[in-house]
């Protein structure tokens, strides 16, 4: 019950999973969101993790998640890894599709955001991360259904940075500049390591965490030794 | 009916009725969209455009208004300058209206630059461009409501840009870098010309849909010379 | 006598002598500065400029280089487009290519840039126009020997700017993100404009010396449509 | 003699004297670099690390130092840390000045970069990480004479990341975002690690170092949680 939680916002395969077993490993309360939580019931019993059923584009959705999280123990860190997107031509994007990848990608960041700084101003301390992409920084051909909320974002974060950091919370955002290692897929032999582990990306957002405030990371971006930048 | 058209989304004081002026001036017919047209009766009078009431988050109003530009003649110019914001500190921002502010700042330039993109890429030729401002490339403290709609606009410019000057159309982002002279306020004596001047802006927003192909501009920020950056 | 001047230093073919054609055509009084001053024979004869033989990278030649025109009347423009260059793996380079690509690139800009400055102060107005390329952003591989001398000189424009801009003088750095059309050399039939006409970014510089200064541009990005950023 | 060795260039008070003495007790073998060895006495002493008279503007200099090296094992790892500066208005900065600040701060990243990246390329793995400052990113007011070498060594860092990381050598380059905690004087109590703490720093260096390569930082800021930015 007075455990140091932590809320992961996006939880999947991959990313999240890994973050969740290093956090539990570490000693935090791992608390998940998704939009179907079914799936994560392999790594809730393995881990002993919280699922909470969240749309984190919906304000009433995300203040439920949070509220459940303060009944674990007390928000130490929360982690926005949930991401909206479509792809094609601009002239053939469904407008449906970019308007829900910007409310879920970007306005759902906001809402995680805010509940999460609420709690860590009121501790006076902990962390908040975003989890962004290449398209973060660079809007490509057909991409603008993901660069526009990958883009906001950053904005987000940025704005919650320079706000935070003086109040002793620590809002960083990551830009993952390639693809992650799908789980359970074998690796090129001739060409190792071509794609980011979820072990070696969770272990930077718990060093970023970590770091002594004399010396904060805002933007961590971590890409494969073998990707062109 | 031959004449090139010029949409104005977002349209109001200053800037846009500087753009409008200029390019009536120019031989454009000038379409401007506003959530209420009614303030826009003088400018109308003076310049003889037509007004479309139009809700920029909307996809029917926005098909609407470019429907209402198609009868005008054939599009060659679409500027976006609609904005959305809400200020405060992270924790105490209105969800609804952050919320609208990305709808309006961004996913209503989307909309707009969809509309714009079907056209020009029929007609070969033409040019879009975006209105962006300090907190496009800058997120500060209690501005998230304002960022997050600006850089999500900057990364749709850019995708544009780049799936779009292959085509031969030029997609163009303006870094507003101060304020704008509001109108009919005097200046200071002592600092002149402390804030853009909206004829000097829209004088740059012409220049850039004139330039020569080989020679394009994507990002044009403009600033006072007065201003810390 | 009473002309306002324009120095060009690292006058060659393409963009220095369109430079000089223009600003002649439109009053100035041109002093070109070159290592070799007999290439410029036809561009001075055409003109009337004056040419300088002139070594960027040593402080006395340029002091000489800015006497000589402040004969021709009262500076107004200076315009940097000297580049040193090297090109190689990084355990390749020759150390004292790169030395040199350094003192021409960088310290070259820092010369005449101070000279210039001097003289603008004095002036009370006036511009700084610095030539950046690709390489001012990004260093490439194999691009150590220019991308240091490059971001070097943005550095220094960028604190320039800063310094010199709320006293009047206008210090902008312009990208060209792509090839410029060597001189006398046809085009693509089938992909026309694909290099950066001459004619066309200096008509960029010249707008930008000109910019009211409630609307300064700093950095000017120019490429061909048809490349790719 | 089978020791890894770490060379750091630019070794003095603060951050070089911190990573010596991780690098020490991390096993690494640390020789350091520097204008004058003798204030190194008493951190040779501590450490066991080996110094070398350095001036790393000059080409055979910085490749005795890297001979000495060659001598105490094998290099893995190369930090370089010197710094040239000079402030003032870009009218008065003093050119000699400018040009040493030039030759030592990017000049000299370059001739240790380029000798170590010939050893880390035989070996087949390593590092090479670059100190950056506010300055590598933002050209201030007077600061020409310090914004010139460090956007200079950005680029070279940019450059070498591109070419070396696909034969798997590691470049990172570090934004120290504040002042550094000067060795051996207090904090303020009531605004406790304003200053970048050196031991921070270095603890960032050496997981750089660590880091796995499916996930690599090349650009790695870190600044005071109440610095503003």
């Amino acid at each position: 019950m007075t455990s140091d939680v932590a809320v992961i916002a996006g939880a999947g395969q991959g990313l999240s999973a890994s973050l969740a077993r290093l956090l539990t490993k570490e000693g935090f309360r791992v608390v998940l969101a998704a939009r179907n939580t079914g799936k994560l019931a392999p790594l809730v019993e393995e881990t002993g993790a919280l699922a909470v059923e969240t749309d984190v584009s919906d304000p009433a959705s995300v203040a439920r998640l949070f509220e459940a999280a303060d009944k674990a123990g007390s928000l130490a860190l929360a982690v926005f890894n949930a991401s909206g997107r479509t792809r094609g031509p601009i002239a053939e994007l469904d407008p449906d599709a970019v308007k829900q990848a910007l409310l879920v990608g970007a306005y759902g960041g906001f809402l995680v955001g805010q509940q999460a700084a609420r709690r860590l101003l009121a501790r006076g301390s902990g962390s908040i991360l975003f989890t962004g992409a290449t398209a973060s920084l660079k809007g490509f051909p057909g991409s603008a259904g993901f660069a526009m909320p990958k883009f906001g974002l950053r904005g987000l974060a940025q704005s919650m940075a320079r706000e935070l950091s003086p109040k002793n919370i620590h809002v960083a955002h990551f830009i993952i500049d390639g693809q992650i290692e799908p789980p359970g897929q074998a690796d090129e032999p001739d060409r190792p390591d071509r794609r980011l582990s979820p072990d070696a990306i969770v272990e930077a957002y718990l060093a970023t965490h970590r770091q002594h405030r004399s010396a904060w990371s805002f933007e961590v971006e971590l890409r494969p030794w073998v990707e062109t930048f």
